[in-house]
């Protein structure tokens, strides 16, 4: 695995699924990390016990942080603590990990799950990349090494094949998530319009989708575990150059259209 | 111009700009109309005043209803009164016209103004859809003809090359409105969502940019008149084969990438 050099990091929905593979594989990474930042929507419930046992394990690397991506002033706040530890140093690599799924077809969808995706998928990343900016700057502003790369400050967007406009329609039938899939294509358009404006600042930014993965959300019937997902997106990750910059790419790094 | 054969037409956000231009023209199309709904916010209000003068001069054919895409109950409202206007007859032609522009970047896009473009381009239209798709249905097999075109039965979904993930990066300095473009990605994902689930009805849906037109939304530096825009909309739209089912074009017919 191309190893992930970045120091400071910060998950979202971190408390299970992909989120919690990543920052186990982080762990185990041959460089070793001084912040990872896990965040999740709720810290103490019962869905976040895995994640508060490996923490204990790591004191010194995993902190805990609450994040709910549909509530903008846990964001902020989260963003005041994770400033505060980090002190003077940047933060290198941001990944926009948490999401939610809604089932829904043209004639099925309701105004309900349209909105609650997009706040999530959407309006959540958004507020995130707000917040957490002043750090990717310092951490791009502190490498002293030109270019781009996960090691320096880059904002990963886990997106999804379902959020492309070209390859949904073959999908529709298997998968009846609209809400989900619009979300997700205008989360894609947020990924290349925050590349183009965070390029002065070399902060790298690109959508990655992890595959169909056996979590919460990709259901049992799903053909990947997280395990190997993860393993591919890590690799993905550490091999990111400015070439990748604004692209989408799935988790075995082949680029897919919008 | 190809003429638009559709006999019972509904076009949103018609009292002014591109909607209302398009009612000028679908009046002087040679092929004659039975019903345009024209629908609106605030058909009573000083916006709307022109539109009522044009209704006043053909009281046959124009019927002026208030549509709110942003409020669903006038969505309803609206499609129980056009359903009893119809009677036995079935909508030919669904123009979502209507829309919102809002400016914005990565660091200064609010909460409001992401939810607002949602509302308005992305809700409303799906639940237009929803509401119309009886009257839809009722056209496209009543008309007896295979294969799919707007005299049969078909959607026009009004998007922009703002929603093109592919091209708006390179234009986002130009055109700083994250909001809007975030919004019509999504309602492009809708588009071809509608196109898939719709097919075998055979109802016709499509993208359409109108160019950068001389409107309230896009500002007196637009190059281009809203007569030439809808004189090559209703060209294209009188023009559309299956061929083009789910696909997103400009005004001269040429295809733009998502």
């Amino acid at each position: 695995m191309a190893a992930v050099k970045a120091c400071n990091i910060l998950i979202t929905g971190a408390n299970r699924g992909l989120g919690l593979e990543t920052v186990k594989q982080l762990l185990e990474d041959s460089c070793p990390k001084r912040h990872i930042f896990a965040t999740c929507r709720n810290p103490d419930g019962p869905k976040s016990e895995a994640l508060r046992e490996l923490a204990k394990k790591h004191p010194s690397v995993i902190t805990i942080i609450r994040l709910d991506a549909d509530d903008p002033c846990s964001i902020k706040e989260s963003a005041e603590k994770v400033g505060s530890l980090l002190g003077n140093n940047g933060l290198n690599l941001l990944v926009n990990n948490a999401g939610i799924l809604a089932r829904g077809t043209i004639q099925t969808s309701s105004v309900e799950s349209m909105k609650n995706t997009f706040s999530t998928n959407v309006i959540g990343p958004l507020l995130i990349i707000q917040e957490y900016l002043p750090y990717l700057k310092k951490a791009a502003k502190a490498s002293g090494t030109p270019g781009m790369s996960c090691s320096k400050a880059a904002v990963i967007n886990v997106s999804t094949v379902g959020g492309s406009i070209s390859t949904m329609p073959s999908l529709f039938k298997q998968f009846p998530v609209l809400p989900y899939c619009v979300s997700k294509a205008g989360f894609n358009m947020l990924t290349v319009l925050a590349a183009e404006e965070l390029k002065a600042d070399e902060i790298l930014c690109m959508a990655l989708h992890p595959g169909w993965v056996k979590t919460e959300l990709g259901g049992e019937k799903a053909p990947l575990e997280p395990k190997e997902s993860v393993e591919g997106m890590l690799r993905v990750i550490g091999s990111l150059t400015e070439q990748q910059h604004g692209g989408f790419m799935d988790y075995t790094g082949k680029t897919i259209p919008w």
